[in-house]
């Protein structure tokens, strides 16, 4: 089959042909790959950021955002059937770890991470397993919610976390209307009655902001002037900040947005979260972290999906093309998310 | 009636005579106090530590952790009655506001603060409000329970927001088994089934804290001997630690101590917290603001008080010498919590 | 000034000329009605109904949904000045006694409840206190929202509860899509991503619940032919069933829509819930009670409808039209809620 | 190997020779018994009451709550290796379906249940799955443990899912202090803080209550009598009954017993619940099913029981004399639970 594989870090990868997976586990799955996400973190991969933590041996195919259709199954397999239509969580999870017990998949101490750790969806076939794979509802493809699968679950899980505490009369702030923000503020419009306030550096992104759900936008200058028109506009402070951005000094103004008793809630990174103690305790603030989601974050996700309730731009690239993405998407020329076909 | 009254920043105050209050507003109490606890704020407070955050009206009388008898009620007051024995919640709330509705009564919008911005409890009578009294069971007698009324407060609120986390197999770790943390200890053991480890710099203070139910104590030389010994303890780290310290590195260290998905509850104040966001979000971690205690948390931690399963220790002046109690506390040489008798 | 007083049960309630109620508590606040509801269980109390339960001294003024002006305000009272436009919190809470301080006023023990228990709100002014009045945001008008100060929050108190466990991909099913459920229908649409699936004898009140939010109706013409439709619908039974009717059967066919680990909500009354408690055991399902709501629960409400996510159909009747409404009630004539003004 | 198998309901197990079980599946786990609760259920199911709801198929092997070593496993098992201590969760998971997701293992899609519906633990040898399996603790026997698997997994279920509402202050009362009750006092003492409350129509059962942590006991006589003193030593009603028998009018008496706002948490069986629904929304409680236990249950169960916070009593008879503790069980001698020993 052909494939997108890294061959060394600092250089674009092949697309060349490479042997198709083999199922070995009873519970292994191999999908026939519908599409496979683009994002940052295949530039960083690239750039070699994840050697260090994530180690892959080279080469290895890229592709962590993928869904597509059953092509095989192991002996153990019962919840999908060869020929449906499935997305895959990001993490093959093990259902016997006790973070799997609780339904943390994301904290799984058995799993592998396609595209991450071993060979990923820039292919024609996947190797996954049967507690990564959501059967989709008929009308959804893969190449319209592949890109779901990694960010657009990071950010429905924070939102999810969330909810239980943004009813009607509260404030939501986020900060990033980017490729995460934009599916958290389509969350927060479907799952929770929070008012949302959206702040962002581009008026363009504040648009879609407001096409999406957002009740009130700021653009931002600089951190005084956002800090103050936010304040005015929840009428002291939100109950809940969702830092998309987590860096760039995003994560030094999101507590200043907090009312009393309020949550900043970490899903970007880069920076550093820096509260005096006497600030955490005299307001009772909370910094809460949240990894990529669960596995029912993911159904519920696409449920949504499925609904209409989330919906995404893509910009479809066939798996040839994968470096015309790549350099589309360092360009700045990438609208939406980068989706390859093979 | 007599009273200790601060009359200027950086002086002893004075034992002198001063007038009663009165009753003026319908939900207006005033209590025979029967004891009056002494803590470090009011060493801060004589410093003018908190002059800039609540400035009170020089002179005023000190006393933040209070207890007696109900003297008098005003015409709107049903839930005591005259004789009553009872302690009082720290602040005087007013029960309209939205953090007031919630059962928020510490973030209340109108409240006074007895002893820190209005006249407090080193004096024969306090002028308090029917929101801020609990009646004590018989058996409770005010010497005995009013240092609870702030620090033991504080400590059983961070306990008590956590409790639903801490059940059979996993662990809560302390960080000081001091004023708060020794309460905060039994707290543990009262209401949560979670394995309880100690960290603290003094011998004796761990004794006392096996001696209140810690299952395991760890003498604390340096932050790197702390980290190894308590991942041991724990199996990989707490799922809940209490930083009754919030300075002096423990803030810093207390994070290194959580397990992925664990929570950093911060009481104590002094440092700050200063965590990479991608240390927060790759082990999904969390910060957790505690602010003294709701009402009902006093009420609860009355009903523990008055079985058996939270006591204190206590050094008992009369109010005449309130100014060597002031130098035991501060030569180090007060054992347990100091009380003034009127 | 003109009021609505009963004077007999079994007859008919006459407009009179009364005094006009004078401010006597810290806490009393004296409203001019803007809009008092009218329901069933106005005419409940006229027969006698209620008289046992709430044993109030005949005659008495009637109106138990009401909103107005803030024209009075006793000593203590700071969360209200005069003119302030107010829906009334149907009891007047005492913000002292255990329920009220965990926020669940419908259960304080110390609380009138104005047209049920003492005068009510069918009169030029109404006698209330602070902890009940709701200040309206600009734009609500008193006649808009009267009707859901009773009817309205006890719909919404129950979804409320529920909401927790109403996520994307849950069913909510409601029986009954009357005066209660028609505002519980938009309830679940604003606060909860459940699918709603709506069963009531009457197509025109199934046509209403789809322009309300409904995503499927089931027009109820036996007990089986709905179970089959509902577990058809629903993929094997409801997660939360709300039964708004409480009897005629409805209570008994409750638990046959829920699948297992579901809820059974009752509103309505009238009947029993007969269940084995080998089938509560051995599909782990719930029967939850909901009493009116909280003052929190009407503060919220009071949001949606400031938002335009509830809305109510009104026929409004001048105060000496009082028994026109009734008429009209008793005969069905009345479509949406009846509403007096004075 | 030995096995205690029925062959026909009505008749007495016979005890023969059967040939040992066989690894098949990859998360098949074979273990060798070290010992099989006997318990009512047996009994039910010999007189063929089970055969209607899990119809097995005779001649098969008895034993549902099983604890032993680890002989052999499937090649995807890695959570426990051969030699491991283990107890068994009832249920074979799959890992799966969306109750699995979610941790709620006993309403598993595609579970078998050993003893029950297919081969169980009285024998030599039993297989089982690896999510099944929970390993314990050295110094943990499985002759002790083992009848924790289903009734103690049962009674420390609902005081586990009820624990977050029974804290200082609150009350819990159990019906029935006999076989699962004796669990549920424990558990109630060991992870809430609850005044516990028994009532029991033996004086002998409630002697073994007060030595487990009741606080109080009521002998029953008749309900009424029961009804008062419960609400006497309440102070007005339970905020959680646990009615451990739901037949022979306890599950009429339990609603009697409950506060406003408290639940009725059933657990036994035989009878059925019979409220008005008036009764269940003015007082707005509860009624909560409750089955077996998940997996986390059981492993908390056995950290409990490993801290020595929970224990049993019990008899233990060789496999060979399976009928002798039959007839024991059946005459009430036979004192604590029954335990059968290959």
């Amino acid at each position: 089959m052909k494939a997108v594989r890294l061959h060394q870090y600092g250089q674009s990868p092949l697309v060349e042909e490479v042997a198709e997976p083999t199922v070995s586990g009873p519970w292994d799955v191999i999908v026939d790959v519908g599409a496979a996400g683009l994002c940052r973190t295949d530039l960083h991969i690239i750039e070699g950021q994840w050697d260090p933590i994530q180690h892959p041996s080279l080469p290895y195919i890229l592709g962590h955002e993928n869904a597509g259709w059953v092509r095989e199954v192991g002996s153990a397999v019962h919840n999908v059937k060869v020929g449906d239509t499935v997305i895959m969580h990001p993490l093959t999870s093990c259902g016997l770890c006790p973070a799997c017990r609780v339904g943390q998949d994301s904290h799984c101490e058995n799993a592998t991470f396609p595209g991450i750790n071993v060979n990923g969806g820039m292919a024609g076939q996947l190797l996954t397993n049967a507690r990564a794979v959501v059967k989709l509802d008929d009308g959804l493809e893969p190449r319209d919610v592949a890109a779901l699968a990694d960010a657009g679950l990071t950010a429905y899980h924070a939102v999810r976390k969330a909810a239980g505490d943004l009813f009607p009369g509260t404030h939501a702030v986020v900060i990033g209307a980017g490729g995460l923000g934009h599916i958290g503020i389509q969350a927060l419009a479907a799952i929770t009655s929070a008012t949302i306030t959206v702040v962002d550096r581009s008026e363009e992104a504040l648009e879609l902001a407001r096409q999406l759900g957002a009740h009130h936008t700021v653009l931002s200058f600089n951190d005084d002037q956002v800090e103050q028109q936010v304040l005015d506009i929840t009428g002291g402070g939100a109950h809940v900040v969702f830092d998309f951005v987590g860096e760039k000094s995003a994560e030094l103004l999101a507590p200043k947005l907090l009312r009393n008793r309020g949550s900043h809630y970490v899903i970007g990174y880069g920076g550093a979260v820096n509260l005096p103690t006497i600030d955490i305790i005299s307001r009772e603030i909370n910094v809460i972290g949240n990894l990529v989601g669960t596995y029912n974050d993911l159904v519920e996700l696409m449920t949504l999906t499925s609904q209409g309730r989330v919906t995404l731009h893509t910009a479809v690239y066939p798996l040839d093309a994968v470096n015309d993405a790549i350099a589309d998407l360092e360009a700045g020329r990438l609208v939406g998310r980068g989706i390859l076909v093979p």
